[in-house]
């Protein structure tokens, strides 16, 4: 086993998770969500979406709760952007690093964003370009790498081609995402060792639901190769609010633990990290 | 990856599983749920236990569920067994393979079982050398092997000492079982390391609980060191009955499906699985 010494996690409770759940989270709440992460050692924190207001109403107080947040210290707080619009708000939330989406599967793209794959590359070019040139970063979300609802099994030809057309772009790593679970340890070194013939490590993240359990095995195999990236959400947010690890987002607290297990160092305190979660549950 | 091409899943539930519910379950309804199970293509069931009807109320009814199973076929139904008076009335209800259990950390013992290690291996021992004599093959069950509830970690020397004395008195294979769920891919990577020195991949098998969510990756690692037995509980029967995956045995139809997508045969239909675990729950 060849394993990373140090794991980045990018947490990402405060966006996927909360835009999931049906009751309105306080502005005042979320930040202090938000902060309690921080305090518990997370270092990537994604708080927020800009979004139409009215597409995630949970979200629609994105810019309020960047003001809230310290615009220095060690915590990078990133902000999901659709287009040049939500850009202009979080240039003007004074938000430091965007992330962009598309799928590596055609019929899912037209369904959640009602756009070709092609198209949303358009769409974010200008996006990300002006991102990059304002001094921002800029993460890619790539969804449906494993399993498309509507498509089945998605080749990692496919995926590797749109990976590659979001590196090229400017972002400076593309999240892997096993959009409904169904990804396995199989599925997962196959899709790598197809990315890592052509992209380093370090361009690469996970992003891994645990809808039939597979996602811990599945960032394993993923560390196995070098991947030193994980996303996942406090106390599984994103799933189920109800059956907290049997579906959705893996749990920060399942992969801090196993990675402080195989002594891998993420710098979170989980005793801080745990009552985040409960509370914000 | 050093991976096996198929993997024999020991099938739990029936026993480990049941024991810990508090409803007790009627004979006619057990003997269906085993059925059942064997029926989706487990070949392994542990069906019940021959220990004083008062210890497990639940599984007082062991002769009778014994009675009631093809005593031909596919299928090996084996039962834990706690003592000679056990092995009788195993004996007595055709019983062709039963278990015997003891732990690595002392302390557990005494908590569990009320003797040291020593005196349940002295316990055991007559009980293997009498079943092995009339044809029965007998398992070992091997508690807290990475951590005890009262001792905290467990040496991997401590626990191949005791595996030794289980495979030396006769037992053909010995269940690792990490006890209370806190193992993760570094603790069973060391523990098989060592074990594997001197014993061989098919004298182990490993008992994984989901209690942080790391049965799967954990078993992940048992199969990159060639382990290609596992133990594993429909439903996750054995944890909180409420809280499925969450804790508890590591649910057998989890196992299944990560090995399927890892295209390691398992014999099992999920299709078929999935509504017993459904029935029983």
């Amino acid at each position: 086993m060849q394993l990373p010494s140090r794991v980045r996690i990018v947490e990402v409770g405060p966006r996927d998770g909360l835009q999931n759940e049906g009751r309105i989270v306080a502005t005042a709440d979320k930040v202090a969500f938000i902060r309690a992460l921080g305090e518990a050692g997370l270092r990537d924190i994604e708080a927020s979406s800009f979004v139409h207001p009215q597409v995630i109403p949970q979200l629609a107080d994105a810019g309020e709760v960047f003001a809230e947040l310290p615009s220095a210290g060690p915590v990078t707080y990133s902000a999901l952007v659709p287009n040049q619009r939500g850009l202009e708000r979080a240039l003007a939330a004074g938000v430091k690093r965007i992330a962009v989406f598309t799928a590596a599967s055609e019929t899912f793209t037209r369904h959640n964003i009602r756009m070709s794959i092609d198209e949303s590359l358009a769409v974010f070019a200008p996006v990300v370009e002006r991102a990059l040139a304002t001094g921002l970063t800029v993460r890619g979300y790539l969804s449906t790498c494993f399993v498309c609802p509507y498509e089945g099994e998605v080749a990692p030809g496919a995926v590797a081609r749109v990976a590659g057309r979001l590196l090229d772009m400017g972002c400076y790593e593309v999240s892997l995402g096993d959009t409904i679970g169904t990804g396995t340890p199989g599925s997962m070194a196959r899709l790598l060792q197809e990315l890592l013939a052509v992209y380093a490590p370090g361009q690469l993240a996970v992003h891994c639901h645990d809808t039939y359990g597979q996602a811990l095995a599945n960032i394993l195999v993923a560390l196995q190769h070098g991947i030193a990236t994980v996303d996942a959400s406090v106390a599984g947010l994103g799933g189920c609010p109800y059956a907290r690890g049997a579906t959705g987002n893996v749990a920060t607290e399942d992969v801090v633990y196993m990675l402080h297990g195989m002594g891998i160092a993420t710098g979170v305190d989980l005793d801080a990290l745990l009552p985040a979660g409960e509370r914000i549950c």
